[in-house]
């Protein structure tokens, strides 16, 4: 038998809770498949005694986790505190500092440095590893860099936050505001106390810049991502999207082009008969292109103490086996620079809802507007109202520039009788 | 640069071809990504001057494909002939004995031998890949190996014969009998002359026993799979199905429970709103259920020249970058045996047609049976018919065992005014 993988814990919260108990329960079965065992030799945390449901019986412990990274006898560090810099930044550094290799669940972090990281580590000879980082259980990391490593990815989109797509799930399905759905999702444990990096979009944005660099073999670029997120996203529109045959999903979506890469997280009216239409509650799930695959999907649990452990142990056991690529399927000097195009490139179809205070003439005013940018109009949709009452009034256009799409959003919300900012979803018919 | 890895294929049909496309036009993405080339330096078909679309200038041509194996110079040999025996096997028991890996499309021979192909291959130190053999396309082989490799896979199912699945899709949409179909599927090329292993489920039971085999760490046990066709599946059931909210789909399943493995591949009633139903025409879709990742779903093109040959390079990519697995995720040694259980502890739910012809007293007789076996009935159909002509009734029975379901079949179908055999399709509440 050979000698054990040692590896070292750094944060103990849901996830790392999930990784010791995997370990535990898992034990026999990760011998008889990588031929060795997985042993823990060290653990920090911020509060040693706190009751945790694992056991840090024998488990060197320590309050520095960079201190444990340099220090602790291990061949491998797993971060698992979180956030894109500080403590959990240095753990790592520490980490490919002392030649350890690093597998960890932080999305932020390799969406501000993986590119920097990636290069320290293959300096270092050590593998850095972050499966979890990206959709929770499902392995897309190693599919875009091993399953479908012979294909020129040509897009990628998906549910890549699971808060996200719950709220829009549950105000759909029970016909509720989007602050009374998250304060129940917070109540039950499905959002956090602020839930900011959910619904605001920045959470799905760094899965979908690790996912592009990836797929298109360029440095991760989280900076130019497009964000918008679900906040504003109303009751209302929700029922005019299905009124006019759509879902309301939060999507990142990335394609590549002769002009660059397009990388955007933002509300989207989707065909209510496609696929990812029918992807609900907490579920992720991603669309791949490939020039020789065609189309491939993966869906399944994007978060949570199991299904995230599940993915660090995958990374684990690749290094337990000697399976090693680069970071990001190629080496750090091959890969090609960011070139992330601006969304004034985008070309896509869009809903536009109004509020309007009827008056004659309104619509023809609209009519012009249209005609001065040349955007073709694919739907108008306007119910009964009472006399003098403010109505929504839902275009949609069909594809058209974003500029012209906002120029025409623009000038419609400096109409008399035009009461509220027009709100503005884009329209992907995947 | 390291020497590229040089590789001979054995089969020039459209999969051949494919894997001699993608390795000609990804070959710089294919540098970059492994750090090495991968050069073909010889093939071998029945018929060299053929017109294939893809060159054979500069690669040595063999007529006999277990002498090129032996004798060519090269690291890996792919096998892409087919057939479970015969040359195939030959092909790749020679290249195993020269020391050189192995990659195969080839699902019937990995089905029938490939337990011992695995052990060969162990003892020469060399890699049987497989990833082509299941689903095209999709990386499950590799999925089930690393990307899920610390998880107790408990069930795992899907639709793995896109043949199978394109017929009853079209006779659902056109409503169209399968025979019908099945002509113009021929015609269109997406069934073969040949269509047995398609229509009678064993392309799925080979691809079944594969994934089964991966996923409970045991022996591949071909043999021991229950299989059953689709060639018996009229409109009539496809439109009693819709009636009770169902659809009819070729199904593969395996799951592990104390008493064993069960395994099968057989048309099942799934629920109309299931995601499985969704799955149409020739997508293949595999769900599989871990203990720590919960469900994960993968779905993608399971056949043709360009999901194979992606499928086949990156088992290729996988051998140019040193990954190396064990064939079936563990050491031939720690597989433990096959262990199948037999159908007749099967429980589930069953939809049982007669052809009847109306006499009073035949639904007293049924319901005296389904008494005498302890079954229990869900609902029962039948519609408006002219006096004296045979009718279709139809039963669905709740959970029950195999041998109490096929009991009652084989008592009514005795019963005086019941005319042809009746039609028994399992329901799987999936």
């Amino acid at each position: 038998m050979t000698t054990p993988l040692k590896i070292s814990v750094a944060g103990l919260g849901t996830v790392g809770q999930g990784v010791l108990k995997l370990l535990n329960e898992q034990a026999e079965l990760i011998e008889r498949r990588c031929g060795r065992g997985i042993r823990v030799s060290a653990v920090s945390a911020r509060d040693k005694s706190k009751e945790r449901g694992v056991s840090l019986d024998g488990l060197d412990f320590y309050e520095d986790a960079a201190a444990m990274a340099a220090q602790a006898d291990c061949d491998v560090i797993v971060e698992l505190i979180g956030g894109s810099d500080g403590i959990a930044k240095k753990t790592v550094e520490a980490a490919i500092g002392a030649s350890r290799h690093v597998v960890t669940a932080n999305k932020a972090l390799i969406a501000h440095h993986g590119g920097d990281l990636a290069t320290k580590a293959e300096q270092a000879g050590v593998s850095l590893c972050f499966e979890a980082a990206v959709a929770g259980g499902i392995p897309i990391i190693k599919a875009l860099k091993e399953g479908l490593s012979g294909n020129t990815i040509t897009s990628i989109h998906g549910i890549l936050n699971g808060t996200g797509n719950y709220i829009l799930s549950r105000m759909r399905d029970e016909g509720l505001e989007f602050d009374e759905v998250l304060k129940d999702a917070q109540r039950l444990g499905y959002a956090e106390a602020d839930p900011g990096f959910d619904i605001d979009g920045v959470d799905a944005a760094h899965k979908l810049a690790i996912l592009a660099s990836l797929a298109f073999g360029r440095r991760v670029d989280f900076a130019s991502v497009h964000i918008e997120g679900i906040r504003h996203i109303s009751q209302m529109d929700i029922r005019f999207a299905e009124e006019l045959g759509y879902r309301i999903k939060l999507l990142g979506i990335a394609s590549e082009n002769d002009k660059g890469i397009e990388q955007r997280v933002h509300p989207c009216l989707v065909p209510a008969d496609a696929q990812i239409a029918g992807v609900e509650g907490v579920f992720n799930a991603i669309f791949v292109e490939g020039d020789f695959v065609g189309s491939l999907m993966m869906e399944g649990r994007g978060a949570g103490e199991r299904p995230t452990a599940s993915a660090v142990c995958a990374d684990l056991m690749d290094i337990a086996r000697g399976i090693t690529a680069p970071a990001f399927g190629v080496r750090s000097d091959d890969l090609k620079p960011a070139n992330t195009v601006s969304m004034d490139h985008h070309r896509g179809g869009y809903y536009i809802r109004l509020m309007v205070l009827d008056r004659p003439g309104i619509f023809a005013d609209i009519a012009t507007v249209l005609r001065d940018w040349e955007v073709s109009m694919k739907t108008i949709l306007q119910h009964a109202h009472a006399p003098g009452e403010a109505v929504p009034v839902v275009l949609t256009l069909h594809e058209t520039g974003e500029s012209s799409a906002l120029g025409v959003i623009k000038t419609i919300s400096g109409f008399d009788g035009v009461l509220e900012t027009p709100v503005m979803i884009r329209i992907e018919n995947l």
